[in-house]
């Protein structure tokens, strides 16, 4: 074992654990700039060969971790998706009223939303999709509606959120978050936690004055 | 003149009156069979052929009405725009209180994103417009923005609206109406109007009970 191991060190090749590791960190590279690049100029106008040029590799490069610009695309999205998911999850493992975890949920939501991911989801229209990453995306983004809706209605039960109808109330608060990824400014003057709380705060207090 | 008027009668050839409105009906019809496959497929994703196939025309038959696939865009984009503004004008017309000229605005604006041209201003990203067409449909978009904006500001000096940041609360709403255009469905149970009056319900009362 132990020779076995000190060979292996004087090996100029990587062991397997560092090849899996080295190849996950050119994959996340690869993802990273595309996203960037698919949220700066789209996605029909962004290239494999710009995120290679980018990226000072080649085209073949990027093949080896991906079978195509659809694959990039999904991959983005879904990673945006999973973290909105992952916000909803948390919210509820917190508890509290349905507004508490409603609160939390909204907040790490919009939070997710100034990322590059998050910014990916909410610009990237279905039809850029191929038909399989497509039917993956809506059933995705209908599950997140969905499960919002009904901390929406629980609320309603405890009495914790205004009564109304729940599917509206969810597109209401959703459009007010999903659309910080249309004007956030990651140099501007207010931080993500800034902007989260502020639009949190006025979906659940209103713009009528609380006397 | 009579004599003259008679004779037009006679002629095959429509007269230039006639022929202004006749041109009109047809560009309008370019223009809504544009804004139709736009929505549905993305503007990448639609041909002037497809548009002209649609109609059941040639393609340098478009080409009679609009210079290019850009120009058709812009106008899609800007008949929107001008219908957000015109709502934006009568609800200043209507006078009343901040809260009850933002409560008018904000249900015309919600209407008018159920409508074809609406859907193009919301799903058409910046960088699919030359780069002309692209600082005009800012410039407009940033206008709405502070219209509204200018309106929350007066309704917390006189009291009709909730103290807060005018901005980020003016993205707030906005985000909700423009986000309708994601999700509204026409063959839906509720209407545009039902549509407009539930979120306005939502941002205005807000999340939590009244009390």
């Amino acid at each position: 074992m132990a020779a076995n191991s000190a060979l292996r060190r004087k090996s100029p090749w990587a062991g397997r654990e560092a090849r899996t590791r080295e190849r996950e960190v050119k994959r996340e590279a690869v993802l990273r700039t595309a996203v960037t690049l698919f949220n700066e100029r789209g996605f029909h106008a962004t290239s494999i060969d710009d995120v290679a040029t980018a990226l000072n590799i080649t085209k073949p490069t990027i093949y080896h971790y991906f079978a195509n610009k659809d694959e990039i695309l999904f991959e983005c999205v879904r990673r945006g998706i999973d973290s909105i998911q992952q916000a909803g999850l948390a919210a509820e493992k917190k508890g509290g009223s349905a507004m508490e975890r409603l609160c939390a949920y909204m907040r790490e939501y919009a939070i997710v939303v100034t990322t590059d991911f998050g910014i990916c989801v909410t610009r990237t229209a279905d039809h850029e999709l191929s038909a399989a990453a497509r039917k993956r995306f809506r059933a995705s983004k209908r599950e997140i509606d969905r499960a919002i809706s009904r901390v929406v209605e629980e609320g309603m039960i405890d009495g914790s959120i205004a009564t109304g109808d729940p599917r509206l109330m969810t597109f209401t608060l959703t459009g007010s978050l999903n659309w910080i990824a249309q004007w956030f400014d990651p140099k501007g003057a207010l931080s993500p936690e800034d902007v989260a709380d502020g639009c949190v705060a006025t979906l659940v207090q209103g713009l009528a004055p609380r006397r």
